[in-house]
């Protein structure tokens, strides 16, 4: 990087936060992304760590004026490589701005965009709050969490990170501060731009602030474990449940041999020995009484429907050693991962989903096993290393699949995204037109293209 | 209209669907603004009535390659003019694409644009489920709900219309014809065109279907009103009832002597003699005990914050009285009105915005009733008639009142929607910069500007 840029961009957010040497930058360039498939990073870049949305403007113009790819970076959480730079330019960390401040009068959060969910859950919690939106790893932050929208496994009641958000700040490419939405529950002037910006992973302006929805605390939750020895029934169980007018907070859908294994990589024992599937149901609710009964109603359902004995886990600590088994699989898997897949179809057609996936394993022989948020048609396929295969073989396995949950009426990505490891394969549930008004709308807020312009390097 | 335009029509959707005598188009060049405030419409137009995705198509091109404008309609129930014609061009009625088809496995309603609110309701509530949002008019159609974002009194527990919206087909200005999202409950495949459409109108697009989530249907329903003596008090309830994790469907703010209006017109009594101001209140959830309890806390919150004794609504019957009251207010206020304000400000702001409206309505001596959803910060101020007043002299008002609201961290409309006659007040709400990227968004969609092009003509 030019000296003369690195200068400016100590004059902007001072000395100490403008990082060139690349030893103390390491942890900046990746992201969570499985290895084989995580796009190498171009180390010609700076990391700049600005306190204030001021300072963000002043780099973004800068950046702007010369023509620099910025990256802008949360807790690097992702899996699809959304956040590596993969071409010369500044790195924008966002960790220094995190201020929170619970509103409690408006049952609100105002959030700059380095907090982390950890500490958004806990503030909330201490102000008697619940924030619901668990994408798995608490590390994450809020400027990402948006601008990725993300999901995870406590989605069923309350919906995705985008339900929660009513207002953000955000800073354009070309510098300008815009403030979209508020602390309002109604707005409707004009085109919502704060709903583009939602999730479009960092390309269309840096969120540097948000308004975020806060949720009465619950009373109680439970977590049920319900086995299945046909795992075609777990699935059929799920529109019956919302059918009888119980919404869970959770409901995932997890196999024994990944619990076993997950659970052993934490020093743990997966408490159920019956069933070779399993749905972990989350019951939440501010009256105590209406989580056992939503419970017993559970219960009657997948009895009906041939489940095992379900187990039920009351207290605190259990429920957290089951949450800690299921988010651990991805890391358990994660050594012999080529890629964990993302696929996205209706409820209803989850069943179908798998049953092509299993089809796809046989005939490969690949190594595919499958977990994933029941409640939402969301399901994480890994991919699995085979001896001796190439990439061009694992790309035809990852097509298959894709092809196979846009067929059922899904899409290649239900919350991870795009970032850069999935852009070639958006066309399969993208129309052109689609895609044509995508890069449109990109070269209306960034002229120049220097934000996450994801050049991707070949892998 | 030009002859051979006129034919080419009748080519696309047959000559019954295609009409130009005046006479036979009345009702399609009005909707339900306040009489002062409403745009005259051009009556150079022809009324055309697709049946099909494709017809409408065939339609957009027509127009798009002649220049035309065409004015999307659907049940004609909106507020600020915004599907009068006001140019010479095309009134597209959706109204013959009224196909429902209600999915039990998904939870999910898949509906073509011209269906009805009631409808929806109707069918849904056949299957065993409901569709929460409601905004008022039951013969809005679907199409128009969802361009219009619309809201209603039961927003504040499943949101509004955005938050039901899981997919919808969308026919472009220049013909193509696109499907966003679908029975998806996660989809992150690139920018939200979806949720770019929605809100947008009708000026992006035509939007020809939607799939929409529905909700199990709740047992028990009541409805409360809660009368207070003083108003302030009436505001001061509502975070305290979210705090208490208590989330009613509805949260309505309305005042004496204008359910007591509304109720005569009707030819019915409105039943609470005490108190000037109150809350209704519908508590309704899946299990019938909650609901009690849930009345229960609400009641203690309000005793103990000066509510006077509420009065409980238990049957169907006496529960629809209430609401059918509370929505006649606009109408019975109408004849007087000269514009009904939609302004949204954060819940906590309610109290202090109602007191400034008063302090406006007392030093211009113009009466400025006051109703509205307590739970979403929206109120709807009407500006009334005096006698010898000029427009200038309501829009010194209106602007004050508009003023008001965003000094408060609010928005000139919450649910409404910006139409013909608030844009030229959008820049209260709106930096230049934001209204900069909207005119750039709609040049991409519509390069001819042919969709709702909102010249409006001088009032």
């Amino acid at each position: 990087m030019d000296e003369k840029i690195v200068r400016e961009l100590e004059g902007i957010v001072g000395d100490e936060w403008v990082i060139t040497d690349i030893e103390k930058m390491r942890s900046y360039l990746t992201d969570e992304t499985a290895e084989p498939v995580k796009p190498i990073p171009v180390i010609d870049v700076v990391l700049v760590k600005p306190k204030s949305t001021e300072e963000v403007s002043a780099i973004l113009k800068l950046a702007n004026r010369e023509k620099i790819s910025v990256f802008p970076r949360g807790g690097g959480t992702g899996l699809v490589g959304g956040c590596i730079p993969t071409k010369e330019g500044i790195i924008l960390s966002l960790e220094r701005m995190d201020g929170i401040e619970i509103d409690r009068e408006n049952l609100m959060a105002v959030v700059e965009a380095g907090v982390t969910l950890g500490k958004l859950m806990e503030e909330a919690d201490k102000a008697g709050f619940f924030f619901p939106a668990h994408p798995g790893d608490e590390g994450a932050q809020i400027g990402g969490l948006i601008a990725c929208n993300a999901g995870g496994a406590r989605a069923v009641k309350t919906g995705v990170m985008r339900n929660y958000v009513k207002g953000i700040e955000v800073v354009l490419p070309t510098g300008e501060i815009l403030n979209l939405g508020g602390k309002l529950i109604k707005s409707n002037t004009g085109y919502s731009l704060m709903h583009l910006i939602i999730g479009s992973e960092g390309t269309l302006g840096v969120i540097t602030k948000a308004i975020l929805k806060l949720y009465p605390k619950f009373k109680t939750s439970i977590t049920m474990i319900i086995p299945f020895e046909e795992r075609h029934n777990a699935f059929r169980v799920v529109p019956k449940i919302f059918q009888s007018g119980v919404i869970p907070l959770a409901i995932e859908y997890v196999e024994k041999d990944l619990m076993e294994k997950s659970a052993k990589r934490l020093g743990l024992t997966w408490p159920c020995k019956e069933g070779v599937a399993y749905l972990l149901i989350i019951v939440a609710e501010t009256d105590e009484e209406a989580v056992y009964k939503q419970c017993e109603t559970i219960a009657e359902i997948c009895n009906e429907l041939g489940a095992l004995e379900p187990l039920i886990a009351e207290s605190r600590r259990e429920q957290e050693e089951i949450l800690k088994i299921r988010s651990e699989i991805y890391m358990a898997l994660k050594p012999e991962t080529i890629d964990i897949l993302d696929v996205a179809v209706p409820p209803a057609n989850m069943s179908k989903l798998i049953d092509r996936i299993d089809e796809i394993s046989k005939k490969n022989g690949v190594y595919i096993p499958i977990y994933g948020h029941a409640g939402d048609g969301n399901l994480h396929p890994h991919i699995m290393k085979v001896e001796g295969w190439t990439l061009e073989q694992y790309n035809t396995i990852r097509k298959e699949i894709y092809k196979a949950a846009v067929k059922l009426g899904g899409v290649i990505t239900g919350e991870h995204g795009v970032g850069a490891i999935r852009r070639e394969y958006l066309s399969l549930c993208l129309s052109d037109k689609e895609i044509t008004l995508m890069k449109e709308i990109k070269k209306i807020f960034d002229p120049n293209n220097i934000l996450n312009p994801g050049k991707v390097l070949p892998m």
